[in-house]
């Protein structure tokens, strides 16, 4: 006797992590030179040195009590003020270190947002594409997850498909940009024009509709394309922030949760946003990684490496006559699927040890991702297999 | 508009809490050598050497993309067996890698159980006193949290009073043994009788009732008292462990769920809980972490100075007139309140700046609870304070 839903959750890999093992498994046969692995979202570029400086630094100067023990459950001030320092120089905001919540990564901060916006019957948008984990995270707390169509072949936002699916139900609106899978940035005018949409409904409904702002590809972002800082478009925005993509630290949870001072009931909400943490069992986020981050929140990553893969991959599936949505940020291409289902084409491209994954699972069938962290000699080994592809196929 | 109980647990210090922020408050007007604040779990014995050689180690041996990178969301394979061969050689157990789940600590451990195993109606037992935590975290995944009145004075286990709340609806049952806050153990003959009656009502209601042993004490036991390994006496034991006490890392958020794997539903019960921890936004423990426990599973704490506490802090309550329940574990003293009401005799002791927390909250009211991880020499200068509370009062 057990929960059906948390089984199903357990026992089903998810279609990325499928592929990214098959991909181990077919690499011992034939050699990991000769599959072309574009499955998985897992940085290739190292932290910052000084991220390893900065370990060995507080070992030598920090008391190991002070270093491994408990910090306040919001967060170590030190690290929340070195982080609203940062965001304030970057952005002209006065954002408060008392509107920040450390916490362990973009997932469970989403979660425990979800959580705090949750009532009786409320609802959640998502807009397609988008990640797969949002959909059993809103489920677990409770609110209905609604998906927004995607706006192809661009991959901004519809409004009048946000429109469709708004309701007097709708708490909040997930948004992720840069996206995955798209890779794509959502422009200040999007935004402006989904914010000036939210305000109206708001009012409508006589309670905010919430953005909850996913950003743990904010600072990749190429070509000098712009991302906005949501909140100072739209003041209702709750980001979840992550450094694992940011700082290449993906193992090691570290993030914050932003609760502006001028969105409605802030304090309110930072109080029932740290309240469902505490009840998904949130005590503090690492501590040794806080302290990094109260040294650190000021770097930024080199992005030559993703910058240069991004190029030789566009442009080279262009030249073999694939349809690329333009890739601004993250380290994802978002390709229509040639003949129209992604999954066809996936299945066959796997069969030549090519490995992408189909856009069903983001909500947006008739596409395929490919993750371009990954050498840029593989890349470039990759393109005679992709012209291949779209000529057999 | 926002969620009316996550907001409650995050407006609402704890007791425990509040008194540390009122000792805090206190120390700066009166000065930190005047306050005597027994009020908090922070250990005070610094973590190994080796813990901090480790992590040096590992920034010069490790790959940074390796060190920091994902690990599978089960755990890196080299911790679960580090931990399994380590478990093995202490209790002759024939445990596999594969029964572990990497976590980040025993709260997190706690709430993915617990909503693996609810199902419609379900109930889960604590035993007075216990972690309060364990109620908001109970009731966030749907079942309904009940106790089991504490067996005074001897703190073990009531096998009447389990019988008396156990019920069809019952899946689980949560031991904390070394016990926070009572400091006793539960002794072989009080757990092989639990288990006596546990597999009675499972066959009764034709479901297995497990026991989920919440074990970040499990370490630290004075005087040679054994703390038996509950699934060698009861296999329908789901282990949480965390390393910070016994490493002293509270801060870091690293521990470990075993399921055995002659459990019931072993298999599907570890992918349940796998999925609710997915659910939770659980991806996986710190990284670095990991890494650090795959060098260091087999590292137990120096207790000498918590024991030198221990026994100058209980023979001066005894002296003084206090009854102490015996301190087998953990870091603390369970003393009777003089008069009966530990609130009122809490808030009579906070005025004289000791600070004690009243059992209420653990589900034994009548009692206080002492946490003696401060200086010895904190605790020496307190024993007059106490003789002068219990005789003034």
């Amino acid at each position: 006797m057990y929960n059906e839903k948390a089984y199903a959750l357990g026992a089903n890999r998810s279609c990325i992590r499928e592929l990214f093992e098959y991909g181990k498994a077919r690499s011992a046969i034939v050699g990991a030179e000769n599959v072309f692995d574009f499955s998985l979202g897992n940085p290739s570029i190292p932290a910052p040195a000084e991220v390893n400086e900065t370990i060995k630094a507080l070992l030598e100067d920090t008391d190991s009590l002070a270093l491994h023990g408990y910090t306040s459950a919001t967060g170590d001030l030190a690290t929340r003020k070195a982080i609203a320092d940062d965001l304030n120089a970057r952005y002209g905001t006065a954002i408060s270190p008392d509107s920040l919540f450390i916490c362990g990564g973009a997932a469970p901060e989403l979660v425990a947002v979800f959580r705090a916006l949750t009532v009786p019957g409320s609802e959640i948008l998502a807009i397609a594409p988008y990640f797969p984990e949002y959909k059993p995270f809103v489920e677990t707390t409770g609110s209905v997850f609604k998906v927004v169509p995607p706006d192809v072949p661009e991959f901004q936002i519809s409004l009048a498909e946000v429109e469709k699916q708004i309701s007097s139900n709708t708490v909040g609106i997930i948004l992720n940009s840069p996206n995955n899978p798209s890779g794509r940035v959502y422009t200040k005018e999007t935004l402006v024009a989904l914010a000036d949409l939210l305000t109206k409904k708001s009012t409508e409904y006589a309670h905010p509709i919430y953005i909850i702002s996913d950003e743990p590809y904010r600072e990749l972002a190429y070509d000098g394309v712009e991302v906005p800082f949501v909140p100072s478009i739209y003041p209702n925005t709750i980001i979840c922030y992550s450094y694992s993509k940011s700082l290449s630290l993906p193992g090691e949870r570290i993030g914050y949760i932003y609760v502006p001072e001028n969105a409605t009931d802030s304090k309110a909400l930072y109080a029932a946003i740290a309240g469902a943490a505490r009840s998904a069992g949130h005590v503090c986020a690492p501590a040794l990684w806080q302290k990094v981050i109260a040294r650190c929140a000021h770097l930024r990553p080199d992005l030559k490496a993703y910058d240069e893969n991004r190029q030789l991959l566009y442009n080279g599936l262009v030249k073999a006559g694939y349809t690329v949505a333009k890739p601004d940020g993250a380290f994802y291409l978002f390709v229509k699927a040639p003949g129209g289902d992604a999954k066809a084409f996936s299945e066959f491209a796997k069969k030549r040890d090519v490995l992408l994954v189909p856009g069903d699972d983001f909500g947006c069938p008739g596409y395929f991702r490919l993750c371009y962290c990954v050498s840029y000699d593989t890349i470039a080994r990759s393109l005679p297999k992709f012209e291949q592809l779209i000529k057999s196929y």
